[in-house]
């Protein structure tokens, strides 16, 4: 089992979204058919805070191996669903110089084709839920699901600003927490001016938006004013793919284990976040987690409050 | 008269740089010939700090009003030459939408061209130096004219990495703070990681460097760690032309009136040069600077601090 950070509680985060097998091209290296998809890379980085209940499909190929690495991050596999006659939902991408720039080469659904996420029983009394990139109307479907007052963050993707705006609109309604990318803030509201697209999406809904810049670190928006934190200082990026899920799932499972949604707290989880995103695009895949890996988002936590403060 | 930050002292910052005439375009508004030059915005930034002593040439065309504006915020004009048969370097420049990119339309150096700094003898006691953005030779040619130990900032463009990249190098070695924009850093030190092209810049020559990123603010690089600071939320961007002159000039005046260029003060310097460049981008020239931009400046560096504190 993997060491938990401190402050790690019982309360759990159940998690909705893909889980995949990637192939990852960068101008340095290649790596083929590794683990992928938004769920896998939140649910690894919640698992250093709190315990994660995974609600995706996986399809025939998918193997024990990854099965055993949610395992041994103690993460509820009850939601789990396995399509007997599917393969595992694929993408393929080509990373650029410098990594801000990538290119899909390659998408096959698979399995997720005809996902339809169902919440198991026993996980209707949680309180803190993760929408995970997947389209909108099935994250309105896990909503609909939902038979208590949660706390719900929800992320989002290019993709279905572009097809789905409408039902995505539908949705922003119905969450507390909105993390989205400062581009797709942009294309949701139309504003190139980030802060004034931040406020504009809390017109738009939810009462607390989270807008990531990558390598500029990410700003919160919230009633009780904005505040903004840098990237960690990584050095030897690796891979970025799953960086955005793992700030998000880090930061749900710091809410979820303190207990708290106010301000002061939100703060404290993004560092947290950021610090464990920094550690996710430091290897392929999310093979940066490993069993002593809260030791290391203490120390960057340490170093981004060490490296913010005036 | 201007008035001064509390903290403001009689210790002087000698600035030495372009002063122009500018024509700016923005998708918004356009605006003909008016005051511009690195060292105009750097001066009247420094001087709600500490007292500007200004060197650099205008023509023939140079109005009062502008000698007057420098004179309202006691900067002394000892250094201003005056060429009588050349007009004032003249800028012309187009934004595109968002302010992220801009194209120079027209370029006539004027007096500028034949431009050789000399630093009256009155000047040779002060310690604290800024070499706004002009060629690398003529900033050695200040430096050259120094007669004792300054604390040395200096900025650069482009154009200079482009075609005197020798003299650039030459200088960099020189000086103590290089304040530098991401792209520019990037391109002399090849070096695409930001994190690793500040390192790089330090092992090049200067003690310090702050590498400016615009709307994500700046990163400071510095024996005892690296600091990260967001840049002020600004909603109503009119002009971001001089934002850069701003920032350095606003730090050199903070550190001059701190009378101290360690560490921590160089942290809280920045929190100032941010809130100073944050005025000046929400008027075109210089127009924001007025006789009461001291409180506003003051008022922005505690909203910094609160919208960083973790």
């Amino acid at each position: 089992m993997i060491q938990k950070l401190p402050l790690a509680s019982t309360s759990p985060v159940l998690i909705v979204g893909s889980i995949a097998y990637d192939s990852i091209i960068t101008p340095k290296e290649t790596r083929e058919y590794i683990l992928g998809g938004a769920a896998s890379y939140s649910a690894l980085a919640t698992s250093y805070y709190a315990p994660v209940q995974l609600v995706g499909i996986v399809g025939n190929d998918f193997e024990d191996q990854h099965i055993n690495r949610f395992k041994t991050h103690g993460i509820d596999l009850e939601g789990l669903e396995t399509d007997p006659d599917n393969k595992t939902f694929f993408w393929k991408a080509r990373y650029h110089e410098n990594f801000n720039q990538r290119e899909t080469l390659e998408t096959d659904l698979n399995a997720f084709e005809h996902f339809k996420p169902a919440i198991p029983k026993a996980y209707e009394d949680t309180s803190y839920v993760m929408l995970g990139n997947i389209g909108p109307d099935l994250q309105l479907h896990v909503l609909d699901q939902l038979k208590r007052k949660c706390f719900v963050l929800a992320d989002t993707i290019e993709l279905w600003i572009d097809i789905m705006r409408p039902k995505l609109l539908e949705l922003i309604k119905r969450i507390n927490l909105f993390v989205i990318d400062k581009t797709e803030a942009e294309m949701l509201t139309g504003e190139t001016n980030t802060i004034l697209s931040g406020h504009k999406l809390r017109e738009m809904g939810p009462e607390i938006v989270i807008i990531k810049k990558g390598e500029h670190g990410a700003l919160l928006f919230h009633d009780e004013g904005l505040f903004a934190i840098p990237a960690f200082p990584v050095t030897g990026i690796k891979d970025p793919t799953g960086a955005g899920d793992a700030f998000a799932g880090a930061l749900m499972g710091y809410l979820a284990a303190a207990q708290s949604t106010e301000f002061e707290t939100i703060k404290k989880a993004m560092a947290y976040a950021t610090a464990t995103a920094s550690v996710a695009i430091e290897a392929f895949s999310s093979d940066a987690f490993s069993d002593s890996t809260a030791k290391i988002i203490d120390q960057r936590v340490g170093e981004l409050i060490s490296m913010t403060r005036l």
